[in-house]
């Protein structure tokens, strides 16, 4: 589906936040493919529907992951908002018809993140944090500043800021994040 | 005006590609003061309003100048559509209630330039430019990594390959353009 098309889908489907948010992400990472030469259609597409699924309550994420026979962790058991990112990676493929892999890659991981990331990845994990809609994180104005600069000393930034944030609050940590953190710290 | 309401307000007065660039336009300068430690709120009002008196018939354009005591040149006499800078500038502050003079002057200077231009000038100039949605001039994936790296270097090439557009079709210069380029070149 081409990328207008999409959008008006989604507007539909996602709540108004949600679909502000949205457009801040996609474009978001366009401008990060711009600054670090990567290809900025993929951005475009990946960023559109990260959070295709995100607005499905949790105990239906639960009932479609089993009906796709997507695998459900641990982690996500406990935390079944975290299967929007492979939900949605689902239904990029099968409901909106994107075939590349890469794109599907980026949306599976974007909210845990993934030893190994590649640049596409980073573009969106990096963009869902930074996007001009958020307001809450601390550090914002300097991993702005290090999103256009280096990807990966943004991601350390994210990842520790993150961790920290989630141990603050006493949430549940998915393995996957910690061990991005530690893939971007000792790499 | 909050950015949500005026947002609202342009969807229903731009036609619909002119609001998708108006959206592109407002997360590419938001990006790009990320990038250059601009203050991002003022690159995402002007990004959106800068074109936000666009989609007005250009013969109403001149008329509504007149009315407003608009000054117009002798170049937007003969381009009547270059007056959705200025005219755009004025409804900025009277219709959205718009105080800040900086984010006035960047719409007001958004489509030829100006000698001088400051730093919240260039972004809109250049989100204007290089955008995702645009996808007709030269040279756009190294003036979109250039914006990211050198706002000057990315004014020079965009100031090039306007004006050579614009003589190879044979379409009026405004001398504002030409001042600007010689100011960018010389500097």
């Amino acid at each position: 589906m081409k990328r207008k098309e999409i959008e008006k889908q989604l507007k539909k489907e996602l709540d108004k936040d949600r679909f502000t948010h949205t457009m801040g992400v996609m474009y978001t990472a366009a401008a990060l493919a711009m600054a670090h030469g990567a290809d900025m259609e993929q951005a475009l597409y990946a960023g559109l529907l990260h959070d295709c699924a995100k607005c499905i309550p949790n105990d239906e994420k639960i009932v479609l992951c089993k009906k796709y026979q997507i695998p459900i962790s641990e982690a996500e058991e406990k935390s079944p908002f975290l299967l929007h990112a492979k939900l949605g990676a689902y239904y990029a493929e099968h409901k909106y018809a994107i075939q590349d892999n890469e794109i599907l890659h980026a949306i599976k991981v974007h909210t845990t993140g993934e030893p190994g990331m590649n640049t596409l990845d980073k573009l969106i994990y990096i963009a869902d944090y930074i996007e001009p809609n958020r307001d809450q994180a601390p550090n914002l104005t300097l991993i702005r500043k290090l999103a256009f600069e280096n990807l990966d000393e943004a991601m350390k930034q994210i990842l520790s800021d993150t961790l920290h944030y989630l141990q603050e609050k006493g949430g549940e940590i998915d393995p996957l994040t910690a061990q991005t953190y530690e893939y971007f710290h000792n790499n």
